[in-house]
């Protein structure tokens, strides 16, 4: 007999069928008991009435996986309408030892430690798995509203042969003897990719070395990562990523809407435009509205985050809100200058619900341009000639960004920490499992 | 004048248009000449007959990016039936330098290591970018296939605490004055994910510290992971990899017909089954055949794998072979040895046109044959424990492969060598750009 999938077998009432998937539940009655079966694709219940077959279930602990013949039988109190009847179980990796915690009641109670120590486990509760298929969703997003607009996806390597991209600390690695290091960005990749194809998308990990142990850093996490050529400025740029998040955010609605009703996770309206502020006038505001002078300041802070998105959200009614022109000397040697004021440049963060989930603007274009200002930000040209190579050899105007996934994820969910959002998290504590 | 691509421009035919890219070719003939444009999309030709306008192209190097302004003009000679005239130019990022090779030509004639020394600017070659097109789409209709069929898309970590999963070397990173490893394949996490998803998959980098210098052997390379729960055996698994190369052969014909016929590449049909063989079998084939007696080797040379794929093209009339049964020794320890002879394992090799292309198989999934398994390998049980810990709390039948996209794309271009399949190589020589 073929396993159907839990969610399939309502549809064949009355037919004895097979399933398999593992011990959700287990209420033993005495005379009889009620299995919930978990696979995949969700859960199903069978009623087990018979004492041979409630035998081979006892001293199994939950998570044991089970294939369970029976019948197909109408149920309205259950979910999908029908449960299993005159059922055959069949032991197939039995678990013996109790579980550290209980994954299968509506709440998830170990703290973060014990969640993080046990993933392997705590990944398979109904909550935390409705989050990564989620995820799952807004990577699929991404790549089907880029590709529908020309975008071509790339591969770029992680190792990398020079450590002067950003500011950002780097991992090295023992490169047959030779230093080498992670790169912690696909940013000069994509950048030469515009030469080729114009417009390009890479989804792939980056690694920064910092030691800040943050609710809101990793070590390790996924950049969903775009650049395009041919653009006015990085308005452009805004405006693609305003469209992209809107198609991404659309079709979680329809796709997971039961992982969004699961975890009442409402995904934002994205209208026409997103509002903008430019930096200066973002701290302007903050001193106005909530009395801290940050006016000059080359940063915000994460409670300047939180401040700009309440004013965005009650003021502007946006959950969504793009900070431009910050100052030249803290972005990289890469972005743009602003035409009327060079000391800001053409680069912006996007802050979602609190918290910066973009970082992007224009690419300065010409060689010349971008050979000085390397020399200026103390960068060896020798280190990055083959990225200069891909100037020197003509580039057109361009900008990008990058989305971190778990930023956006920890946002959309309104979770407290980026680990949460993280399949296996890497930090100043953790590399396993 | 908002900007059209290239494609775009012959249903404008009587409208001025403005068009943007490089200097892909530049006739100049005295009184008038031709200039072919390259952009994203494709080319497109202008002619310009104005002095002014055709002195702003002299003293500029081919790849100058070039602003277009003219009117859409029928010329059936000119790719796409339509031509510029009336043309006024403007340079964007004037090319000063000779280029080192010639990218406009049909055939692309520096060799593989100036190639890849310059591939910023020869991957703007119409031949080299047509290929990372195919490569593009092939990850595309991966996702594709496997969306349809249940799969959940994951990101596992590259930073790993432990050195063990299998025979390969890894590389070593410093991890904040600890040693911390980049995996060598995502296959821990990824059979952990079968205990939460049932079925997942994986598009990214894989390290390989391996020393050898072959034409099919890079250091670093994209995976095509896959791994899916409640098999009956192997040969589920070879199922489904077999419908999934139908998909994405069969997609490439559609979605890349002009990139294939560009690079002359016939994608092969791949029918209801593909023809599969054990390894002992095969090697007493080669020995009857080809007259080398390699019977009860452990692996095939890559001269066995050509003489098994001309066999069973000439025989089976398959461009495409699986080689099963390799011996339990030469895998790794979490491989299902076989029923009938455990000294023999459920793992295969998919050959493609004389080369090994994916390699995958059932793996164990009780706990205590694999704990003992890890043992019998030498693996200390607690530098797997976040592993082992999805197998204490059950895991279903299972088993999986991973595609190697670059040797993939190689067999399918016929391409003398994985580098040239790859974006940015990374081999002992190599980590730039």
């Amino acid at each position: 007999m073929r396993r159907l999938r839990t969610d399939e077998a309502p549809s064949h009432m009355g037919e004895r069928v097979k399933l398999a998937g593992w011990m959700h539940n287990w209420r033993d009655m005495g005379k009889f008991g009620f299995l919930v079966l978990r696979d995949g694709a969700g859960t199903f219940q069978a009623v087990l009435d018979n004492a041979a077959e409630m035998e081979k279930l006892r001293g199994l602990q939950y998570e044991s996986v089970l294939e369970v013949e029976g019948v197909v039988t109408p149920e309205p109190r259950a979910p999908g309408g029908a449960e299993l009847h005159d059922c055959r179980v069949k032991p197939i990796s039995p678990v013996l030892e109790p579980l550290p915690f209980e994954i299968n009641k509506k709440e998830f109670k170990p703290g973060l430690a014990i969640f993080l120590d046990h993933a392997p486990l705590g990944l398979r509760h109904l909550h935390k798995r409705a989050l990564f298929r989620i995820s799952a969703e807004v990577m699929a997003g991404f790549r089907e509203y880029l590709s529908q607009q020309g975008f071509v996806e790339i591969q770029s390597p992680k190792i990398v042969g020079s450590a002067t991209e950003s500011g950002a600390n780097v991992f090295s690695i023992d490169y047959f003897g030779r230093p080498a290091y992670l790169a912690q960005s696909p940013q000069f990749y994509k950048q030469i990719m515009v030469g080729v194809f114009e417009r390009v998308f890479e989804v792939g990990p980056v690694f920064r070395a910092e030691k800040h142990n943050t609710v809101r850093h990793t070590n390790e996490y996924v950049s969903l990562d775009l650049e395009m050529g041919f653009i006015k400025d990085h308005t452009d740029v805004m405006a693609m990523l305003t469209a992209l998040l809107r198609h991404i955010f659309d079709r979680l609605k329809k796709s997971c809407a039961r992982e969004l009703e699961l975890l009442e996770i409402k995904a934002p309206n994205v209208g026409e435009s997103i509002p903008s502020m430019r930096l200066p006038d973002a701290q302007q505001l903050i001193f106005e509205r909530y009395g801290e002078d940050c006016r000059g300041e080359p940063d915000l802070t994460p409670q300047h985050e939180a401040w700009l998105c309440e004013h965005a959200e009650q003021e502007l009614g946006s959950e969504l809100l793009f900070i431009t022109h910050y100052p030249t000397s803290k972005r990289p040697f890469y972005t743009m200058p602003d035409d009327q004021d060079p000391s800001l440049t053409r680069g912006f963060d996007l802050l979602f619900r609190g918290c910066e989930v973009v970082t992007g603007g224009q690419r300065i274009h010409r060689y010349e341009q971008l050979l000085n200002n390397a020399r200026q930000w103390g960068i060896n040209p020798e280190d990055i000639a083959g990225y200069l190579q891909a100037f020197k050899y003509g580039m057109p105007p361009h900008g990008g960004f990058a989305i971190g996934l778990e930023r956006l994820l920890m946002q959309l969910a309104g979770l407290g920490n980026l680990r949460e959002a993280t399949l296996f998290p890497r930090d100043l504590d953790r590399v396993a499992p």
